[in-house]
């Protein structure tokens, strides 16, 4: 009998080039899932899943499912993997869902949180999960540049130069919280670009910093040039919060 | 000019043999500020330091002092510690105090506190700061047993058994936040025997379990005996959060 598991990963991605790598002797998200079904399944599992995240970038929810030809109760399952799992990768839900149900091309909506660390020094418990900007921000000009960001447009500006697909996307939210020593950027939307989330908390950072005008945002998007676009911000910074399905 | 500095530090302990060790080829938070200090200035510079945190203890606001033979502003040092010093390691506050200031005997309480990760997976972003108890807990024994450690009382039962001291100690407050996922145990006391606090944790984990009633508190006191109290508490939960002087 095969089931298709479809399961909710947390993880630190300090440690991991990312989900996937194109080397394969770099150490990955996926790999560390693989090798733990490979010992479930006694064969190699294919895995699809919600997001690629790059190196650096943590998860919350990334969503992943695969078929098994292993008779296994979800909570068993998860209890097993969590058991050969390094301790900064958990799998925090696990069901059995509908045969047609796959993480990849099932995703309606993915959202991701970039944090920024504000205080006068970097905190050693956040400096793992936020960027550390500790220059003053024009914060009231951030909220304003956020507003450009909305809705379905060409994000050639704001992704990797090589990328050669269809690059309109649409983002259904984008906001910001003001905390009293971290700014933390919340962005949803159906898919996103490579970059694309980190490109623009960049943007929006210089935007804080002065060294971009809101009212030039309009411009760069219409320009489709990345190197219009403010730097790319660390991935430490990002994590990929939920996906509905 | 010799200036008498005292700074705040804020620490992930994690990767660290605790403040300080008796063996010199461990790494320890006080050889990476000794190391930073002596590169300043140029000399070996003796510290004296709020407490002695074990291996795998935080600190938010561990306190020390020390009197440096280099005319420098604070708010340069405590920059110039900061460059010299890992990400994980922070000065996060520093003044010149008066000559007479010592952050180890001027000390008035300390505050610790051990965080409980209780949701039925742990999370990759706290667990290297939270024990995990994935078992039911019965919260309301926890909070009465709370009650029989606050006071000036004999500690013996909750310390290292070598230990030869004075096991008299005063615990000023001690509570108990119930989150979702999580308990918040803070304790505040003039100072602490060694291993304290993770024990107190311990015996109050026991009474959540069952293993230990919340009125065989009272005779493990009387006991002095060690091998009465629960087990000691690991110590990645616990964090030196703040010390008053």
């Amino acid at each position: 009998m095969v089931n298709n598991y479809h399961i909710q990963i947390q993880f630190d991605g300090t440690e991991y080039h990312g989900w996937q790598s194109q080397r394969p002797e770099y150490r990955t998200v996926e790999s560390e899932i693989n090798r733990a079904l490979r010992i479930i399944a006694k064969k190699r599992i294919l895995i699809a899943s919600s997001s690629r995240t790059d190196a650096g970038v943590h998860a919350r929810g990334l969503n992943a499912s695969f078929h098994l030809p292993v008779d296994i109760e979800p909570a068993s399952l998860q209890r097993a993997l969590n058991s050969l799992l390094p301790a900064d990768i958990r799998v925090v839900y696990c069901r059995v869902a509908p045969r047609s149900f796959n993480a990849r091309f099932g995703a309606r909506s993915k959202t991701y949180e970039y944090r920024i660390f504000i205080g006068p020094v970097h905190s050693p418990f956040a400096q793992r999960y936020a960027v550390h900007i500790p220059y003053p921000l024009d914060i009231r000009a951030m909220k304003r540049a956020l507003k450009y960001f909305k809705g379905e447009k060409d994000f050639s500006s704001f992704t990797s130069r090589e990328a050669k697909e269809n690059r309109v996307r649409e983002i259904t939210r984008i906001r910001m919280k003001v905390r009293r020593q971290e700014i933390v950027v919340t962005v949803k939307g159906r898919s996103f670009l490579r970059y694309m989330v980190r490109n623009i908390v960049g943007t929006i950072i210089d935007v804080g910093r002065g060294k971009i005008g809101t009212a030039d945002i309009p411009d760069i998007f219409a320009a489709r040039d990345r190197r219009r676009a403010g730097v790319t911000a660390p991935a430490k910074g990002l994590c990929l919060k939920e996906v509905d399905y």
